[in-house]
């Protein structure tokens, strides 16, 4: 029998990756008049649910997917917090 | 003086609105091989330094950051995490 995980995955760019967005986020932040703000930087947060046999075959699945399509590995870390739940999606 | 904040902030799309990026990666996944991924939803996650006088200052400012900026909230919902730092990045 299997049991259903939510994860939340964190896609952030390397420290050493230029972030455009991030820059335009911060600027425009000081435009509005938003002082003392800075290291903006803007990454990915992917909610989604997956089933394994246990937390262990969850983790696995989790860094073979961020590694081959949720995140760009070359430019980008990706870290990911996993909660057993019941399918119908409340914390068990 | 002021106190240094570093804020997590996750904005993701409200539960009633398409997310066709994340349909997208879901069906990506399922061509992949993996199984039993499901209700996958793309957001994202901005972090940043804020400059306040206290931890309610700071949430204060986040609030409106997000409001005006950082979210469109009539399509997103927003939340943030605030962590007081001394000003070389390292939690205090």
């Amino acid at each position: 029998m299997t049991q259903t995980y939510q994860a939340q995955v964190y896609v952030t760019l390397r420290p050493s990756v230029l972030d455009p967005a991030g820059t335009a986020a911060q600027s425009g932040l000081a435009q509005l008049g938003f002082e003392g703000v800075d290291r903006l930087r803007i990454g990915k947060y992917i909610e989604l649910t997956v089933e394994a046999a246990d937390e262990a075959a969850a983790s696995e699945q989790l860094d073979a997917m961020c590694d081959r399509l949720l995140a760009n590995t070359t430019i980008e870390n990706y870290r990911f917090e996993l909660t057993a739940i019941d399918p119908a999606g409340a914390a068990s």
